[in-house]
Protein backbone atom coordinates (compact mmCIF):
# COMPACT_ATOMS: atom_id res chain seq x y z
CA UNK A 1 0.00 0.00 0.00
CA UNK A 2 1.07 3.30 -0.78
CA UNK A 3 1.84 5.38 2.37
CA UNK A 4 0.70 9.00 1.65
CA UNK A 5 2.39 11.90 3.95
CA UNK A 6 -0.87 13.47 5.17
CA UNK A 7 -4.39 12.46 5.95
CA UNK A 8 -7.01 15.20 5.72
CA UNK A 9 -10.35 14.48 7.44
CA UNK A 10 -12.92 16.46 6.54
CA UNK A 11 -14.21 18.54 3.84
CA UNK A 12 -15.17 21.61 5.50
CA UNK A 13 -13.69 25.01 5.45
CA UNK A 14 -10.84 23.77 7.60
CA UNK A 15 -9.99 20.86 5.31
CA UNK A 16 -10.45 22.92 2.28
CA UNK A 17 -7.74 25.37 3.39
CA UNK A 18 -5.41 22.59 4.58
CA UNK A 19 -5.60 20.75 1.44
CA UNK A 20 -5.31 23.94 -0.90
CA UNK A 21 -1.72 24.46 0.62
CA UNK A 22 -0.87 20.43 0.70
CA UNK A 23 -1.37 20.77 -2.80
CA UNK A 24 0.17 24.10 -3.23
CA UNK A 25 3.21 22.28 -1.47
CA UNK A 26 3.25 19.57 -3.59
CA UNK A 27 2.85 16.78 -0.56
CA UNK A 28 0.85 13.64 -1.31
CA UNK A 29 -2.60 13.36 1.10
CA UNK A 30 -5.74 12.08 1.46
CA UNK A 31 -8.63 14.54 1.35
CA UNK A 32 -11.50 11.95 3.41
CA UNK A 33 -14.91 13.80 2.95
CA UNK A 34 -18.14 14.48 0.55
CA UNK A 35 -17.63 15.52 -2.83
CA UNK A 36 -20.19 18.03 -2.12
CA UNK A 37 -17.65 19.48 0.15
CA UNK A 38 -19.90 20.92 3.31
CA UNK A 39 -23.69 21.16 3.33
CA UNK A 40 -23.93 23.20 5.94
CA UNK A 41 -22.08 25.82 4.03
CA UNK A 42 -24.11 24.99 0.58
CA UNK A 43 -27.41 25.20 2.68
CA UNK A 44 -26.00 28.58 4.18
CA UNK A 45 -28.74 31.56 2.96
CA UNK A 46 -25.81 34.44 3.42
CA UNK A 47 -22.01 34.93 4.45
CA UNK A 48 -20.83 38.16 4.83
CA UNK A 49 -18.29 37.41 6.82
CA UNK A 50 -15.43 35.82 4.06
CA UNK A 51 -12.72 38.29 3.66
CA UNK A 52 -12.83 39.02 -0.11
CA UNK A 53 -16.08 37.20 -1.01
CA UNK A 54 -18.38 39.65 -0.56
CA UNK A 55 -21.97 38.86 0.47
CA UNK A 56 -22.51 35.24 -0.59
CA UNK A 57 -25.01 32.72 -0.40
CA UNK A 58 -23.68 29.57 0.78
CA UNK A 59 -24.43 27.66 -2.26
CA UNK A 60 -21.87 30.41 -4.21
CA UNK A 61 -19.37 29.88 -1.52
CA UNK A 62 -19.50 26.52 -1.89
CA UNK A 63 -19.23 26.35 -6.03
CA UNK A 64 -16.02 29.09 -5.53
CA UNK A 65 -14.39 26.17 -3.28
CA UNK A 66 -14.82 23.66 -5.32
CA UNK A 67 -13.56 25.69 -8.60
CA UNK A 68 -10.33 26.77 -6.49
CA UNK A 69 -9.99 22.95 -5.90
CA UNK A 70 -10.20 21.88 -9.63
CA UNK A 71 -7.71 24.84 -10.32
CA UNK A 72 -5.46 23.06 -7.69
CA UNK A 73 -6.69 19.15 -9.01
CA UNK A 74 -7.36 18.47 -5.55
CA UNK A 75 -9.05 14.96 -5.30
CA UNK A 76 -11.71 13.97 -2.41
CA UNK A 77 -11.65 10.40 -1.24
CA UNK A 78 -15.41 10.05 -0.65
CA UNK A 79 -15.62 7.77 1.92
CA UNK A 80 -16.28 8.32 5.85
CA UNK A 81 -13.19 7.48 8.31
CA UNK A 82 -14.16 5.05 10.97
CA UNK A 83 -11.16 4.96 13.11
CA UNK A 84 -7.56 6.02 13.40
CA UNK A 85 -4.84 4.06 14.64
CA UNK A 86 -1.62 5.23 15.78
CA UNK A 87 1.13 2.88 14.93
CA UNK A 88 3.95 4.28 16.10
CA UNK A 89 5.76 5.71 13.12
CA UNK A 90 2.80 6.33 10.90
CA UNK A 91 -1.00 5.88 11.39
CA UNK A 92 -3.44 3.79 9.61
CA UNK A 93 -6.72 5.01 8.54
CA UNK A 94 -9.78 2.53 8.38
CA UNK A 95 -13.00 3.89 6.42
CA UNK A 96 -15.17 0.84 6.99
CA UNK A 97 -13.36 -1.67 6.61
CA UNK A 98 -10.76 -0.16 3.88
CA UNK A 99 -7.49 0.74 5.10
CA UNK A 100 -5.04 3.60 4.30
CA UNK A 101 -1.39 4.24 5.49
CA UNK A 102 0.16 8.21 6.34
CA UNK A 103 2.51 10.00 7.87
CA UNK A 104 0.29 12.47 9.59
CA UNK A 105 -3.20 13.17 10.41
CA UNK A 106 -5.54 16.55 10.28
CA UNK A 107 -8.84 16.36 11.96
CA UNK A 108 -11.19 18.54 10.50
CA UNK A 109 -14.20 17.20 10.68
CA UNK A 110 -16.28 19.62 12.46
CA UNK A 111 -18.20 19.53 15.89
CA UNK A 112 -21.59 16.75 16.10
CA UNK A 113 -24.95 17.84 15.33
CA UNK A 114 -25.83 15.25 18.21
CA UNK A 115 -24.42 14.81 22.00
CA UNK A 116 -22.87 11.68 23.19
CA UNK A 117 -25.42 9.94 25.38
CA UNK A 118 -24.75 8.80 29.00
CA UNK A 119 -21.85 6.09 28.91
CA UNK A 120 -21.82 6.48 25.40
CA UNK A 121 -17.93 6.13 25.37
CA UNK A 122 -17.60 3.61 28.10
CA UNK A 123 -19.59 1.43 26.22
CA UNK A 124 -17.40 1.28 22.96
CA UNK A 125 -16.49 -1.96 21.57
CA UNK A 126 -18.24 -3.45 24.30
CA UNK A 127 -21.42 -2.95 22.67
CA UNK A 128 -21.23 0.70 21.25
CA UNK A 129 -20.37 0.28 17.51
CA UNK A 130 -20.21 3.44 14.99
CA UNK A 131 -19.68 1.27 12.31
CA UNK A 132 -22.33 -0.93 10.69
CA UNK A 133 -19.92 -2.53 8.35
CA UNK A 134 -17.67 -3.22 11.08
CA UNK A 135 -19.73 -4.89 13.78
CA UNK A 136 -23.11 -5.98 12.34
CA UNK A 137 -22.56 -9.43 11.64
CA UNK A 138 -21.81 -9.32 15.59
CA UNK A 139 -25.33 -8.79 16.16
CA UNK A 140 -26.87 -11.90 14.37
CA UNK A 141 -29.87 -12.67 16.01
CA UNK A 142 -29.73 -10.14 18.54
CA UNK A 143 -31.69 -6.93 19.35
CA UNK A 144 -29.88 -3.84 19.22
CA UNK A 145 -31.23 0.11 19.10
CA UNK A 146 -30.18 2.59 16.14
CA UNK A 147 -29.73 6.04 15.98
CA UNK A 148 -28.73 8.08 12.73
CA UNK A 149 -28.44 11.45 11.81
CA UNK A 150 -28.52 11.18 8.44
CA UNK A 151 -30.45 10.44 5.84
CA UNK A 152 -27.78 8.93 3.60
CA UNK A 153 -26.81 6.84 6.03
CA UNK A 154 -30.20 4.78 6.27
CA UNK A 155 -29.02 1.91 3.95
CA UNK A 156 -26.63 0.94 6.86
CA UNK A 157 -30.05 1.03 9.00
CA UNK A 158 -31.54 -1.35 6.91
CA UNK A 159 -28.39 -3.19 6.38
CA UNK A 160 -28.87 -3.62 10.15
CA UNK A 161 -32.56 -4.49 10.03
CA UNK A 162 -31.77 -7.36 8.24
CA UNK A 163 -29.27 -9.05 10.33
CA UNK A 164 -30.50 -9.13 13.78
CA UNK A 165 -33.30 -10.58 14.95
CA UNK A 166 -35.01 -6.93 16.70
CA UNK A 167 -34.35 -3.70 15.85
CA UNK A 168 -35.48 -0.09 17.94
CA UNK A 169 -34.69 2.91 15.41
CA UNK A 170 -34.51 6.77 16.40
CA UNK A 171 -33.59 8.85 13.42
CA UNK A 172 -32.14 12.46 14.33
CA UNK A 173 -33.53 13.60 10.92
CA UNK A 174 -36.84 14.62 9.35
CA UNK A 175 -38.17 12.45 6.69
CA UNK A 176 -36.63 9.25 7.81
CA UNK A 177 -38.10 6.76 4.94
CA UNK A 178 -36.91 3.40 6.80
CA UNK A 179 -40.40 2.02 8.57
CA UNK A 180 -39.38 -2.08 8.91
CA UNK A 181 -38.64 -1.84 12.50
CA UNK A 182 -40.01 -0.71 15.51
CA UNK A 183 -39.73 3.04 16.08
CA UNK A 184 -38.67 4.62 20.04
CA UNK A 185 -40.46 7.40 21.41
CA UNK A 186 -37.81 8.99 22.76
CA UNK A 187 -34.48 9.38 22.22
CA UNK A 188 -31.42 7.42 23.81
CA UNK A 189 -31.00 9.04 27.57
CA UNK A 190 -28.38 6.79 28.87
CA UNK A 191 -26.76 3.18 28.49
CA UNK A 192 -26.66 0.35 30.96
CA UNK A 193 -24.95 -2.62 31.17
CA UNK A 194 -22.29 -5.01 32.69
CA UNK A 195 -19.60 -5.90 30.68
CA UNK A 196 -21.33 -5.20 27.60
CA UNK A 197 -24.38 -3.27 27.08
CA UNK A 198 -27.47 -4.66 28.18
CA UNK A 199 -30.03 -1.94 28.53
CA UNK A 200 -31.07 1.50 27.27
CA UNK A 201 -33.06 4.48 29.12
CA UNK A 202 -34.99 6.91 26.68
CA UNK A 203 -35.85 10.64 27.81
CA UNK A 204 -39.04 9.06 28.73
CA UNK A 205 -37.88 6.94 31.11
CA UNK A 206 -39.16 4.12 29.02
CA UNK A 207 -36.17 0.96 29.23
CA UNK A 208 -35.27 -1.45 26.19
CA UNK A 209 -33.42 -4.59 26.71
CA UNK A 210 -30.47 -4.41 23.43
CA UNK A 211 -27.73 -6.05 23.05
CA UNK A 212 -25.49 -3.60 21.27
CA UNK A 213 -26.35 0.33 20.48
CA UNK A 214 -25.19 1.91 17.05
CA UNK A 215 -24.61 5.10 16.49
CA UNK A 216 -24.60 6.28 12.62
CA UNK A 217 -22.96 9.78 11.96
CA UNK A 218 -22.27 11.79 9.47
CA UNK A 219 -18.91 12.35 11.32
CA UNK A 220 -17.82 11.01 14.32
CA UNK A 221 -16.48 12.62 17.50
CA UNK A 222 -13.01 12.92 16.97
CA UNK A 223 -11.74 10.95 20.01
CA UNK A 224 -14.18 8.19 19.22
CA UNK A 225 -11.89 7.96 15.96
CA UNK A 226 -8.90 8.37 18.04
CA UNK A 227 -8.27 6.87 20.98
CA UNK A 228 -6.77 9.05 23.99
CA UNK A 229 -7.01 12.13 22.01
CA UNK A 230 -7.54 14.51 24.41
CA UNK A 231 -10.43 16.45 24.65
CA UNK A 232 -12.37 19.40 26.83
CA UNK A 233 -15.88 20.10 26.55
CA UNK A 234 -16.39 18.30 23.16
CA UNK A 235 -13.49 19.88 21.80
CA UNK A 236 -10.14 18.64 20.70
CA UNK A 237 -7.68 20.24 22.83
CA UNK A 238 -4.77 21.82 20.44
CA UNK A 239 -1.95 24.79 20.95
CA UNK A 240 -1.55 27.84 18.90
CA UNK A 241 0.33 25.44 15.91
CA UNK A 242 -2.93 23.76 16.12
CA UNK A 243 -1.35 20.34 17.46
CA UNK A 244 -3.31 17.68 19.56
CA UNK A 245 -1.27 15.79 22.33
CA UNK A 246 -1.05 13.43 20.20
CA UNK A 247 2.08 13.07 17.90
CA UNK A 248 1.73 13.36 14.35
CA UNK A 249 -1.82 14.32 14.68
CA UNK A 250 -2.98 18.15 14.54
CA UNK A 251 -6.73 19.74 14.31
CA UNK A 252 -8.61 22.51 13.13
CA UNK A 253 -11.85 23.91 12.52
CA UNK A 254 -15.16 23.73 14.28
CA UNK A 255 -13.71 20.40 16.48
CA UNK A 256 -11.08 22.70 18.22
CA UNK A 257 -13.72 24.82 19.53
CA UNK A 258 -16.24 28.10 18.99
CA UNK A 259 -16.56 30.51 17.63
CA UNK A 260 -17.84 28.35 14.81
CA UNK A 261 -16.89 30.50 11.63
CA UNK A 262 -15.77 29.63 8.63
CA UNK A 263 -12.92 32.17 8.60
CA UNK A 264 -11.53 30.65 11.58
CA UNK A 265 -11.74 27.44 9.94
CA UNK A 266 -9.95 28.48 7.22
CA UNK A 267 -6.94 29.83 9.27
CA UNK A 268 -6.83 27.26 11.34
CA UNK A 269 -6.77 24.98 8.39
CA UNK A 270 -3.41 26.60 6.86
CA UNK A 271 -1.76 26.92 10.85
CA UNK A 272 -2.56 23.03 10.88
CA UNK A 273 -0.89 22.45 7.73
CA UNK A 274 2.15 25.04 7.67
CA UNK A 275 2.75 22.89 11.09
CA UNK A 276 2.69 19.50 9.29
CA UNK A 277 5.24 20.61 6.92
CA UNK A 278 7.20 21.25 9.89
CA UNK A 279 6.52 17.95 11.29
CA UNK A 280 6.95 16.04 8.19
CA UNK A 281 10.29 17.86 7.38
CA UNK A 282 11.63 17.53 11.26
CA UNK A 283 10.73 13.58 10.73
CA UNK A 284 12.84 13.32 7.66
CA UNK A 285 15.57 14.58 9.72
CA UNK A 286 15.08 11.72 12.08
CA UNK A 287 14.51 15.00 14.73
CA UNK B 1 -15.35 63.00 21.83
CA UNK B 2 -17.39 60.18 20.45
CA UNK B 3 -15.95 57.36 22.32
CA UNK B 4 -16.14 53.87 20.26
CA UNK B 5 -16.14 49.99 20.81
CA UNK B 6 -13.38 49.06 19.04
CA UNK B 7 -10.42 50.01 17.74
CA UNK B 8 -8.47 47.94 15.03
CA UNK B 9 -5.10 48.96 14.11
CA UNK B 10 -4.20 47.70 10.64
CA UNK B 11 -5.56 47.37 7.02
CA UNK B 12 -4.22 43.93 6.32
CA UNK B 13 -6.42 41.01 5.86
CA UNK B 14 -6.75 40.21 10.08
CA UNK B 15 -7.60 44.06 10.32
CA UNK B 16 -10.07 43.43 7.18
CA UNK B 17 -11.45 40.64 8.75
CA UNK B 18 -12.21 41.59 12.04
CA UNK B 19 -13.85 44.82 10.64
CA UNK B 20 -15.89 43.06 8.30
CA UNK B 21 -17.25 41.08 11.51
CA UNK B 22 -17.72 44.06 13.35
CA UNK B 23 -19.40 45.89 10.99
CA UNK B 24 -22.05 43.00 10.47
CA UNK B 25 -22.50 42.90 13.76
CA UNK B 26 -23.02 46.86 13.87
CA UNK B 27 -20.50 47.58 16.28
CA UNK B 28 -18.81 51.19 16.43
CA UNK B 29 -15.43 51.03 15.46
CA UNK B 30 -12.61 53.12 14.08
CA UNK B 31 -10.08 51.18 11.32
CA UNK B 32 -6.99 52.92 11.03
CA UNK B 33 -4.93 51.93 8.39
CA UNK B 34 -4.26 52.89 5.01
CA UNK B 35 -6.96 53.10 2.58
CA UNK B 36 -4.78 50.73 -0.30
CA UNK B 37 -5.12 48.45 2.48
CA UNK B 38 -2.13 46.30 2.30
CA UNK B 39 0.84 46.94 -0.09
CA UNK B 40 2.16 43.31 1.15
CA UNK B 41 -1.07 41.99 -0.62
CA UNK B 42 -1.72 43.84 -3.60
CA UNK B 43 2.04 43.68 -4.49
CA UNK B 44 2.39 39.77 -4.24
CA UNK B 45 3.07 37.96 -7.64
CA UNK B 46 0.30 35.01 -6.99
CA UNK B 47 -1.69 34.44 -4.03
CA UNK B 48 -2.98 30.40 -4.23
CA UNK B 49 -4.00 29.79 -0.76
CA UNK B 50 -7.20 32.27 -0.07
CA UNK B 51 -9.89 29.51 -0.03
CA UNK B 52 -12.49 29.95 -2.65
CA UNK B 53 -10.61 32.67 -4.27
CA UNK B 54 -8.94 30.51 -6.92
CA UNK B 55 -5.11 31.59 -7.99
CA UNK B 56 -5.31 35.29 -8.04
CA UNK B 57 -2.61 37.85 -8.07
CA UNK B 58 -2.53 40.37 -5.04
CA UNK B 59 -3.99 43.18 -6.76
CA UNK B 60 -7.19 41.28 -7.64
CA UNK B 61 -7.22 40.03 -4.17
CA UNK B 62 -6.94 43.66 -3.05
CA UNK B 63 -9.52 44.53 -5.04
CA UNK B 64 -11.89 42.11 -3.64
CA UNK B 65 -11.79 43.11 -0.16
CA UNK B 66 -11.76 46.61 -1.41
CA UNK B 67 -15.43 45.97 -2.69
CA UNK B 68 -16.52 43.38 -0.41
CA UNK B 69 -15.87 46.58 2.18
CA UNK B 70 -17.60 48.90 0.47
CA UNK B 71 -20.64 46.25 0.77
CA UNK B 72 -20.55 46.93 4.28
CA UNK B 73 -20.24 50.77 4.08
CA UNK B 74 -16.60 50.38 5.82
CA UNK B 75 -14.33 53.20 6.23
CA UNK B 76 -10.97 53.46 7.00
CA UNK B 77 -9.44 55.93 9.46
CA UNK B 78 -6.19 56.47 7.37
CA UNK B 79 -3.96 57.57 10.33
CA UNK B 80 -0.45 56.09 11.37
CA UNK B 81 -1.31 54.96 15.26
CA UNK B 82 1.29 56.23 17.08
CA UNK B 83 0.49 55.20 20.88
CA UNK B 84 -1.88 53.17 22.76
CA UNK B 85 -2.48 54.53 26.21
CA UNK B 86 -4.32 52.02 28.82
CA UNK B 87 -6.46 54.84 30.95
CA UNK B 88 -8.33 52.02 33.19
CA UNK B 89 -11.88 51.93 31.71
CA UNK B 90 -10.95 52.48 28.39
CA UNK B 91 -8.19 53.37 26.02
CA UNK B 92 -6.74 56.40 24.28
CA UNK B 93 -5.12 55.95 20.24
CA UNK B 94 -2.82 58.79 19.27
CA UNK B 95 -2.22 59.13 15.75
CA UNK B 96 0.60 61.90 15.95
CA UNK B 97 -1.32 64.54 17.49
CA UNK B 98 -4.55 63.52 17.79
CA UNK B 99 -6.73 61.45 19.81
CA UNK B 100 -9.35 58.46 19.44
CA UNK B 101 -11.51 56.97 22.60
CA UNK B 102 -12.41 53.18 22.49
CA UNK B 103 -13.26 50.28 24.95
CA UNK B 104 -11.08 47.93 22.81
CA UNK B 105 -8.06 47.68 20.87
CA UNK B 106 -6.97 44.93 18.48
CA UNK B 107 -3.54 45.12 16.91
CA UNK B 108 -3.72 43.76 13.75
CA UNK B 109 -0.26 46.02 12.21
CA UNK B 110 1.34 43.20 11.04
CA UNK B 111 4.90 42.76 11.71
CA UNK B 112 8.25 45.34 11.10
CA UNK B 113 9.92 44.87 7.87
CA UNK B 114 13.19 46.19 10.12
CA UNK B 115 14.46 44.86 13.40
CA UNK B 116 15.03 46.96 16.31
CA UNK B 117 18.40 48.16 17.08
CA UNK B 118 20.17 47.63 20.38
CA UNK B 119 19.05 49.78 23.05
CA UNK B 120 16.23 50.85 21.08
CA UNK B 121 13.63 50.19 23.22
CA UNK B 122 16.03 51.44 26.30
CA UNK B 123 16.05 54.58 25.43
CA UNK B 124 12.27 55.23 24.30
CA UNK B 125 10.95 58.43 25.46
CA UNK B 126 14.99 59.21 26.36
CA UNK B 127 16.19 60.16 23.11
CA UNK B 128 14.58 57.55 21.04
CA UNK B 129 11.06 58.81 19.26
CA UNK B 130 9.08 57.12 16.48
CA UNK B 131 7.06 60.26 15.95
CA UNK B 132 8.78 63.51 13.96
CA UNK B 133 5.42 65.85 14.82
CA UNK B 134 5.09 64.39 18.46
CA UNK B 135 8.71 65.14 19.45
CA UNK B 136 10.79 67.05 15.87
CA UNK B 137 10.60 70.36 18.06
CA UNK B 138 12.62 68.92 21.25
CA UNK B 139 15.45 68.86 18.96
CA UNK B 140 15.56 72.37 17.57
CA UNK B 141 18.61 73.40 17.18
CA UNK B 142 20.54 69.60 17.37
CA UNK B 143 21.45 66.73 16.12
CA UNK B 144 19.63 63.96 15.21
CA UNK B 145 19.94 60.71 13.21
CA UNK B 146 16.64 59.39 11.52
CA UNK B 147 16.14 56.07 9.82
CA UNK B 148 12.71 55.73 7.50
CA UNK B 149 11.22 52.45 6.18
CA UNK B 150 9.20 53.82 3.79
CA UNK B 151 8.87 56.57 0.74
CA UNK B 152 5.49 58.06 1.47
CA UNK B 153 7.03 59.32 5.19
CA UNK B 154 10.28 61.05 3.71
CA UNK B 155 8.43 64.00 4.30
CA UNK B 156 9.09 63.29 8.05
CA UNK B 157 12.59 63.11 7.26
CA UNK B 158 12.51 66.41 5.45
CA UNK B 159 10.35 68.36 8.42
CA UNK B 160 12.63 66.94 11.17
CA UNK B 161 15.88 68.32 8.72
CA UNK B 162 13.89 72.17 8.78
CA UNK B 163 14.03 71.56 12.50
CA UNK B 164 17.21 70.20 13.22
CA UNK B 165 20.58 71.65 13.42
CA UNK B 166 22.62 68.49 12.08
CA UNK B 167 20.83 65.01 10.70
CA UNK B 168 22.17 62.05 9.66
CA UNK B 169 19.53 60.18 7.82
CA UNK B 170 19.40 55.98 6.76
CA UNK B 171 16.39 55.40 4.14
CA UNK B 172 15.22 51.57 4.60
CA UNK B 173 14.23 51.68 1.28
CA UNK B 174 15.33 52.19 -2.60
CA UNK B 175 15.31 55.40 -4.58
CA UNK B 176 15.04 57.39 -1.19
CA UNK B 177 14.54 61.27 -2.55
CA UNK B 178 15.26 63.25 0.58
CA UNK B 179 19.39 64.29 -0.22
CA UNK B 180 19.58 67.37 1.88
CA UNK B 181 21.72 65.74 5.02
CA UNK B 182 24.06 63.55 5.40
CA UNK B 183 23.74 59.96 4.58
CA UNK B 184 24.64 57.19 7.17
CA UNK B 185 27.23 54.88 5.37
CA UNK B 186 25.59 51.89 7.32
CA UNK B 187 23.06 51.01 9.59
CA UNK B 188 22.50 51.75 13.19
CA UNK B 189 23.78 48.62 15.25
CA UNK B 190 23.30 49.97 18.89
CA UNK B 191 22.61 53.15 20.18
CA UNK B 192 24.32 54.43 23.68
CA UNK B 193 24.17 57.07 26.43
CA UNK B 194 23.52 57.67 29.82
CA UNK B 195 20.27 58.96 31.01
CA UNK B 196 19.84 60.17 27.61
CA UNK B 197 21.30 59.50 23.89
CA UNK B 198 24.31 60.25 23.15
CA UNK B 199 25.81 58.22 20.33
CA UNK B 200 24.99 55.89 17.90
CA UNK B 201 26.98 52.99 16.63
CA UNK B 202 27.43 51.62 12.99
CA UNK B 203 27.39 48.18 11.39
CA UNK B 204 30.43 49.22 10.03
CA UNK B 205 32.03 50.09 13.82
CA UNK B 206 31.64 54.23 12.60
CA UNK B 207 30.29 56.25 16.02
CA UNK B 208 28.28 59.12 15.66
CA UNK B 209 27.36 61.65 18.32
CA UNK B 210 23.49 62.53 18.68
CA UNK B 211 20.94 63.65 20.45
CA UNK B 212 18.60 61.47 19.60
CA UNK B 213 17.10 59.11 16.74
CA UNK B 214 14.27 59.05 14.89
CA UNK B 215 12.88 55.72 13.88
CA UNK B 216 9.77 56.88 11.46
CA UNK B 217 7.99 53.03 10.23
CA UNK B 218 4.77 52.50 8.35
CA UNK B 219 3.83 50.30 11.15
CA UNK B 220 5.31 50.09 14.75
CA UNK B 221 5.95 47.25 16.93
CA UNK B 222 2.98 46.50 19.11
CA UNK B 223 5.06 47.05 22.36
CA UNK B 224 6.18 50.29 21.20
CA UNK B 225 3.10 51.08 20.75
CA UNK B 226 1.52 49.76 24.31
CA UNK B 227 3.83 49.69 27.02
CA UNK B 228 3.30 46.51 28.70
CA UNK B 229 2.51 44.50 26.36
CA UNK B 230 4.04 40.82 26.70
CA UNK B 231 5.98 40.23 23.60
CA UNK B 232 8.01 37.16 22.72
CA UNK B 233 10.94 37.15 20.40
CA UNK B 234 9.12 39.85 18.30
CA UNK B 235 5.77 38.86 18.39
CA UNK B 236 2.22 39.71 20.82
CA UNK B 237 1.80 36.86 22.92
CA UNK B 238 -1.84 35.55 22.68
CA UNK B 239 -3.94 32.71 23.24
CA UNK B 240 -6.15 30.53 21.70
CA UNK B 241 -9.12 33.45 21.59
CA UNK B 242 -6.39 35.86 20.46
CA UNK B 243 -6.34 38.15 24.15
CA UNK B 244 -2.89 39.69 25.15
CA UNK B 245 -1.68 39.77 28.78
CA UNK B 246 -3.89 43.29 28.94
CA UNK B 247 -7.28 43.10 29.16
CA UNK B 248 -9.45 44.73 26.63
CA UNK B 249 -6.45 44.03 24.35
CA UNK B 250 -6.19 41.51 21.51
CA UNK B 251 -3.92 40.90 18.48
CA UNK B 252 -4.03 38.94 15.04
CA UNK B 253 -2.11 38.44 12.02
CA UNK B 254 1.46 38.34 11.60
CA UNK B 255 2.49 40.73 14.97
CA UNK B 256 1.39 37.00 16.96
CA UNK B 257 3.64 35.02 15.34
CA UNK B 258 4.08 32.73 12.20
CA UNK B 259 3.00 31.66 9.52
CA UNK B 260 2.77 34.81 7.85
CA UNK B 261 -0.59 33.55 5.82
CA UNK B 262 -3.16 35.72 4.71
CA UNK B 263 -5.43 33.00 5.06
CA UNK B 264 -4.62 32.45 8.86
CA UNK B 265 -4.42 36.34 9.61
CA UNK B 266 -7.93 36.41 8.76
CA UNK B 267 -9.21 33.59 10.38
CA UNK B 268 -6.97 35.16 13.56
CA UNK B 269 -9.11 38.72 12.69
CA UNK B 270 -12.07 36.78 13.08
CA UNK B 271 -11.28 34.96 16.26
CA UNK B 272 -10.45 38.45 17.94
CA UNK B 273 -13.39 39.93 16.86
CA UNK B 274 -15.41 37.35 18.31
CA UNK B 275 -13.33 37.46 21.75
CA UNK B 276 -14.30 41.06 21.57
CA UNK B 277 -17.99 41.00 21.15
CA UNK B 278 -17.84 38.92 24.66
CA UNK B 279 -15.50 41.52 26.28
CA UNK B 280 -17.56 44.01 25.63
CA UNK B 281 -20.67 42.19 26.31
CA UNK B 282 -19.58 40.98 29.67
CA UNK B 283 -18.32 44.72 30.46
CA UNK B 284 -21.44 45.99 29.47
CA UNK B 285 -23.22 43.26 32.52
CA UNK B 286 -20.21 44.48 34.58
CA UNK B 287 -18.24 41.72 34.83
Amino acid sequence: MERKEIAIIGTGPAGISAAINAAIRHKSFYLFGNERLSDKVSKSEEIANVPGMGIVDGKTLNESLMNHMKQLNIEITPKRVTGIYDMGDYFTILCDQEMFEVESVLIAGGVESSRQVVNEQAFLGRGVSYCATCDGNLYKGKTIAVVCDNEEMEEEVEYLAKIVDKMYYYPLFAHSKFEDCERLKAPIKEIQGGFKVSKIILNNQEEKEVDGVFFLKASNAANVLLNGLEMNQGHVVVDREMKTNMKGVFAAGDCVGRPYQLTKAMGEGNIAMHSIFTYLNEKRKGK
